[in-house]
């Protein structure tokens, strides 16, 4: 087993993008798709690592760029949340573009494009759940400490399972924020699963985030149970 | 391997108990041991093959009789919460009798008494959160459409690692009894996990129950998906 990753440039709505594709260059029959959206930061090798580990899972992994070529950002920025909030602003084109990037995933070569996921952490949970609520026709999502606020559209027909996985003290994601998302997803009809985390905050999978103070900080059990969650959840809906 | 059944018959607090238990004959090294608390009903055969299952995963299980010999009921009973009320009405007594069905475990031939847990449905997840909160020494506790509601004592420090499995739609555990249990676990300083399965009232996984009208029906998604959660639990915890 050897896993590879290729960078990908193409174009989408509004913009040129660059993505990551992480692959088993050994495997020779169709393989189930899996995207993973970014946090706040943009894409880059925190996603590119997390590709991988789906790639050694059986999967073909796209960490997809929702910003644009070159629009990243760090948390030393001034305004490390210039580019996520500049496209919240038009929620209409960030579903243009998580639906792209779906459309680009089934595209690769060797991605069964009847079994495909998507993954995301922080902005890119709640990319998460928008793809599902968009309709998208992808058979399951994981949303790592997202934001569980509905988009200014309507919901489509969810026929995305969801596996919500989700830090209880999370400051960006309160109580009633998680009332309401299961409110939602059963009105919905989604099958749905929200996994709680005790004494975990936002960010839990993320070692390079030490902000505690704030409710942001790395929790590795949380990030430890979540991967496998996923791990079982992926199992189940690839079948 | 072959899994076989013994039932046990015992005194304890305020009375003399009938339990089973099930183990796999071919186990030659100590094996953890896990408790099974009944259902509002009563030790039975659910809780028997429950135990046959726990067997299979490399356990000895012990599905304990909390009510005294004889004291079974059924759904057809003019009214089968009779043994569990009273019970109830006697917390302190309750507790007890949580304590030495865990004791009465640890001392099972084969327990390896440092790696114990327990599961629970119904009353019994009750009971498995009580056993935690009497401070009892079980590494973990697996609650399957428990009832949160808090005993009349006070918490001991709980050490036990806490598994809540949830389904959303619990007319008997409504979403604010989900999150007082999970600001009181967190106080508590426990490591606890709340699991919410959606489109899934009391009772998810009982196959026997269909009163979906009242919210208590079996869920099949839910079922499987807890079960492999609890089996992940306690990899983890027993190691």
């Amino acid at each position: 087993m050897a896993i590879t990753r290729q960078t990908m440039v193409y174009e989408g709505p509004g913009g040129t993008f660059e993505s990551v594709v992480a692959r088993d260059d050994a495997a020779t029959t169709p393989r189930p798709g899996v995207l993973i959206f970014p946090n706040v930061l943009g894409q880059k090798e925190f996603d590119n690592q997390r590709a991988e580990m789906l790639a050694s899972l059986g999967y073909i992994a796209l960490a997809a760029d929702l910003y644009g070529q070159g629009k990243r950002a760090t948390r030393e920025d001034a305004n490390p949340a210039e580019h996520m909030n500049a496209l919240l602003a038009d929620h209409e084109l960030l579903r243009d573009r998580l639906l792209h990037a779906h459309a680009t995933l089934k595209a690769l070569p060797g991605v069964d494009a009847t079994r495909t996921g998507a993954i995301g952490f922080c902005f890119g949970g709640r990319c998460c759940l928008d793809l599902a609520r968009a309709g998208a026709d992808v058979a399951g999502v994981a949303s790592f400490h997202g934001i569980y606020k509905r988009p200014p559209w309507a919901n489509a027909t969810i026929t995305a399972k969801v596996l919500v996985l989700h830090g209880w003290d999370d400051p960006l994601a309160p109580p009633e924020d998680v009332v309401a998302l299961a409110a939602e997803l059963t009105e919905a009809g989604a099958d749905w699963q929200l996994h709680a985390h005790g004494h975990t905050g936002h960010a839990f999978t993320d070692p390079s985030v030490h902000m505690r103070e704030r409710g942001l900080f790395h929790q590795p059990d949380a990030d430890r149970r979540s991967w496998q969650a996923m791990q079982n959840f992926f199992a189940e809906i690839f079948g």
